[in-house]
């Protein structure tokens, strides 16, 4: 990894500007002195979470949610973006008391991924969430979100669901359960 | 799934615009009557591919290949675009040539992924590549990638590796290893 050396920065430059999204365009010169122009995504790199929450020691809940991107419902785990000053623990209670109404009495963090970082920034936190308690905080989605429970004995079954298909969601249950088997 | 009426869409508009990408902003009215603004990349929703080479059986072929949304260098699977007129399976031929310099004389289909599904249409297939035979095709990378060959007994430190954070990567890695155990 400290073989490669980085690409100098030779311009940054914002390139498209919407309401909540920014285009940057920079120019590189990667070591060997090829220079080529990359896209990516600009933003605050606010982090995100998400949390797998145990109902008791098998059963999980997973959230089905309206997604633009596909114009369709997709079922994963609870997830949002970390606010200013939150830790990331912080962000996954909320979003646990937000989402599906619980706080999490034990909250483990399983894994940091990352997001196309061709194009994006941000980390995402996965954790895992035990001892629910029942607190609901207001959250920002236009509509209440779909709660399906779901048990550690049918994971085949939920991977074979044609609307469980969101890499991050995908990485934490089978890392999770590879923690399980590891007695992590 | 079937109980989620979706969204109905009142407004498109592509609101920003750079050489390669789109935000698009669509009005919604969901079913309870809430209207919200959402914005989404806007594109062909060509499908991508990644693919899990294995040189023996027990090796497998990672590379590292600079991220721009990180600006840093980081560990994954061989993986692309699908160009038009092509198969999944031929762009993941094509990827494997390119990035690697093999072709793969078994290629067997692993699973789908979506990426952030909120933002993005695109589906990801994912792969397993087995009885690799040397095959160069010149790619579009401005530098070579780096090949990194690692050994299915040492997952747990490849998912340790600071740069080896790719949720479809590591959806990837945990699918075949499933999927191996599963005898699949």
């Amino acid at each position: 990894m400290a073989d490669n050396q980085l690409p100098e920065i030779l311009e940054r430059q914002v390139v498209a500007r919407s309401r909540l999204l920014r285009i940057e365009a920079i120019d590189l010169r990667f070591s060997n002195g090829v220079e080529r122009q990359y896209e990516r995504m600009s933003g605050s790199g606010r982090g995100a979470v998400m949390v797998v929450p145990f109902i008791d020691a098998k059963r999980f809940i997973l959230v089905r949610e309206y997604a633009a991107g596909l114009h369709s419902y997709q079922l994963g785990f609870p997830k949002g973006l970390i606010d200013p000053g939150e830790s990331a623990e912080q962000a996954a209670q909320r979003e646990l008391r937000e989402e599906v109404g619980y706080g999490a009495g034990e909250l483990r963090k399983l894994h940091t991924v990352t997001m196309a970082p061709q194009f994006f920034s941000a980390h995402m936190t996965l954790f895992v969430g035990h001892q629910l308690f029942a607190e609901k905080l207001p959250g920002d989605e236009p509509e209440p979100l779909e709660q399906v429970i779901w048990s550690l004995d049918d994971v085949d079954e939920l991977l074979r669901q044609p609307d469980f298909t969101e890499a991050r969601s995908i990485a934490a249950l089978l890392l999770m359960m590879r923690s399980n088997s590891q007695g992590g």
